[in-house]
């Protein structure tokens, strides 16, 4: 099916009739619940929107439904600093290399030698990807990192939501452990409950899947905003993190969701999916009811899907 | 630069310039020395082809030089064994995710429940493949894994260097403690030296780097020849090989690979490496010279700059 | 109670005692079941022998119960190899530490630089000792492990079963692929096969519980008979090994075993355990139901009762 | 040589000839530097103190030279942990096992499920330990430990050294980590910098090797005091840590020392050894100059020697 040959109306239906057929698979799932706030989510909530290179939209199912981007958000700080220390300084600390480790462990930060993160896309490399952010102060840093949120999302309103925030920072041991240990060994400098502050409120940033479908295209479109072309990345950058997003942007289920996708996508345990398919789209896509692996279990099935039937793989 | 828009003059002099200005890297690696045939390999080789979606190729440098598969026919054996019992019985038994772990590791088939090995590139995945092949006996099955290996490379004289797989055989105990491992635990079932032999064999496949650019654009053609558009492989199976090229190519560089290059490609300790760009072109290169992830220094060299200056990074 | 102080039929009537009150104890356990043999033994048996430092024994129970040492044979072998090689040689390949890990476990062989394995009582060391026993071939390296373990035990008819050994040794690729790893990093040489094999019959010496008391009191003697005053082995080895008892000798519960019981003791899946109270008696059981750290339920229980009312514990 | 026939001069002369004797050693161990304070002690600081069970004490070397406990410590709060909540609750939450990791590894905390120290002599186990101590708050806990550090020592004089003190809390993020680590894992519960406070106080104990020497003592008395004969604690606490002291008291070195000395012991980076001979005497030493493990090369040479001459091995 040739995507590019359809009109607006087909394209809608296409997608109601998706989310209509693959709203049934949220069953196989259940919603994060390490944070009250995440486990208050309708599990049954599915919604999607695709945005294409000229900044037009489609939309189905539960796009209004606000969710906070958690592990999502790992791609917008790790493009700040990007931007501000360059790859070079940012590679030195973490590295680029995908693990066949959950995204919060703490073995390889001891077994590999000198220490450091495998990749940005792990808990351990995010926070240090976080802790290299520029700006004098935090609150200064979080106004640079929602600056760049709300371009790439093209919505000036996006924010931090408090209240998953606050049941963020009051439980997170595991971050704290991972935090503390990479200042023993030098990944990360400074204050370390200032650092996870920041994490935490990136975390929270709140969005819907239409932004995240902006997001993507923004990515998809190498950096520029698909309707006004304005640089809002470097096109270097937005590849890199796009590599990030197929090599281990689905956390331990990257290499399936490569081979049985194809397409640069990176989820959080909201249940948010937010996809690039290189110079065509972006897609965002909304499932708070997770699979083993911490993915979207009906965002998963509708990526798949339309992979498959508008031929999205890059491979 | 657009390589489509070269004549054939203008490529070659890029590719005969290209060699010229990265043989100097060769000296900042050392050949493979645990196999003494690998170890009388000429460091200063380099060599590369590159084969258009039409067929035609284009060389430069060292491309008559032979040399063994290795790690490369670990793709050969993955497509027919894929196409023997299909994807499904063989994830059963080799999982899809890279692994941060070196490509002779055995310590996750220890520590993840069930075992079983993280992907077919690290070799206890690459043996478990091989042990899925058709065939009454070895000989059938090394017979059926040249008849694949010849149609990809579009030379029927495509043969086992036999020195170097005796050689192989001679110094493989870790392989051999992968594979007891993994019979221990229904990975692989049989006899364990005859699996292994076969797996030798397979390893020690003489080619050429315009050996490899076939195969390679036989993959980026979606599994069809491009001279005769014969179909080899079906698209799928070419699909998903280039996927595991990506994510798990280039041992445990490939996330680094993945980000600098950008295309699926796989290389062996001999110094090869097979790369496919999809719809556009293979390309197969030469270098014996090693860094220390196992991957030809001044191929990986070429392929950055190649890569860069014809912009064929997939993301 | 001082145990020194009892007449022979209060021992005797105490042991009988213990073992009637113990018995019930072994249906929290199972039989180990990876060999047929040993998944045929009666999870009920349960029997005791004491042999004090004059030679005098006290039995009670299941004592004429045929069982094979399996690891308790790990003691046999590596007084053979320290007596042959010397401690320096066989600690040059086989360290002295305790390991938080499986016996079988094969982890530490890779993550540890340079590779070694880290005791003599896991299996990994166990099969280095045995190659490092003198001998032209294996008949003749088997004879003299015989030989140690006739006069160990005080009985010339002590000698393999053939059936468990063909059993083990067609069951036993995890050794293979511990023996093969080993080999690679240079711990074993020659040939793979032959070692295990001489490892699967030393495994298959067949005894009683009151061999092993016998054992225990010739180790508890400092290497002496206790009844001729003959020295079997030297009086530092039998210290050494009595070592090893105590940290690591009881799997992976040997911490517990020293606080909760505080003798040196080795314990085998067949259900034996083979006890040395330093200066004062040998202590053999059998029990074949085991707990889930492969140590006899009931043997455990006996021996933490007679501990404490005998007050043995060395601490 | 039958220590218990010498008289008191030969005694001291012995010591002293064997101060001089191993002093020498010193040169090969480096002192610890990771806290300021710790790196400006004197490496050929050499000092030992042996306590009899009728409280006599012999001296020699740098016997009044004050260092701080550190690990030694353990075993003063392990004793008062077992004392306060009993050993049921403690072992709940910390294993008995020895590990063959090092003191400071948080590996195991992740891949042992569920999570817990493997014993109470490494740090997590220790910190762990240290947060089950009785007490309103911090001042009282902390008075606690000081009291019964004092009757261990003989000395109402005993106390924290400050300066170590705020050093080791500046320089702790490794220790933070396990600690945060573990209150995800429910290990611990509370305010973690508070317990980490504590914690650091304990190591940071001021002691002599007389001192050390007493400590040995008491617990070689099975828990009495060697003059007064008064129970300090309980016979079977008393066992239960001279049990760990052999398993696990001497870092990753603790199955050598086992084989080559044979005595339950516990260091400290600081170059102290803590050492109890049962129902014979404590020794106490002080060496700052350490080898890898972290143990005092001066005197692990001078307690091997004794224990050759003397016979002290409990094997």
């Amino acid at each position: 099916m040739d995507v590019s040959q359809m009109s607006p109306n087909e394209m809608e239906q296409q997608l109601q009739h998706a989310v209509e057929e693959h709203r049934r698979f949220t069953t196989d799932g259940e919603v994060a619940n390490y944070i009250p706030k995440l486990g208050s989510a309708n599990p049954k909530t599915l919604g999607i929107t695709v945005t294409m290179m000229d900044g037009t939209s489609f939309t189905a199912g539960d796009c209004d439904a606000y969710f906070t981007m958690q592990s999502i958000s790992k791609i917008v700080s790790l493009l700040l600093a990007l931007q501000d220390i360059g790859p070079e300084r940012v590679f030195d600390k973490v590295g680029k290399e995908p693990t066949g480790d959950p995204f919060n462990s703490i073995v390889k930060l001891e077994t590999i030698k000198p220490s450091r993160p495998l990749n940005p896309m792990i808990n351990a490399g995010a926070i240090a990807v976080t802790s290299m952010i520029a700006g004098k102060d935090n609150p200064e840093k979080l106004e640079r990192l929602l600056q760049l949120a709300r371009r790439l999302t093209n919505d000036t309103s996006v924010n931090v939501n408090k209240e998953v925030y606050l049941s963020e920072k009051s439980t997170a041991d595991r971050n704290r452990a991972l935090a503390y240990f990479m200042r023993e060994n030098g990944i990360i400098h400074g204050d370390v409950e200032d650092i996870l502050d920041l994490y935490f409120r990136q975390c929270a940033i709140e969005v819907t899947c239409s932004h995240l479908a902006y997001m993507g295209a923004v990515l998809a479109n190498r950096g520029k905003d698909p309707i006004t072309s304005e640089k809002i990345v470097p096109e270097d950058l937005a590849r890199i993190v796009k590599t990030f997003m197929v090599t281990c942007g689905m956390y331990n289920a990257s290499g399936a969701f490569a081979i049985d996708v194809g397409i640069p996508a990176k989820s959080g345990v909201s249940g948010g999916i937010m996809s690039a398919v290189p110079n065509r789209m972006g897609i965002g896509v909304i499932g708070p009811a997770l699979d083993k692996h911490g993915n979207s279990v009906g965002g998963l099935r509708l990526l798949e899907t339309l992979s498959r039937e508008w031929q999205l793989s890059i491979f």
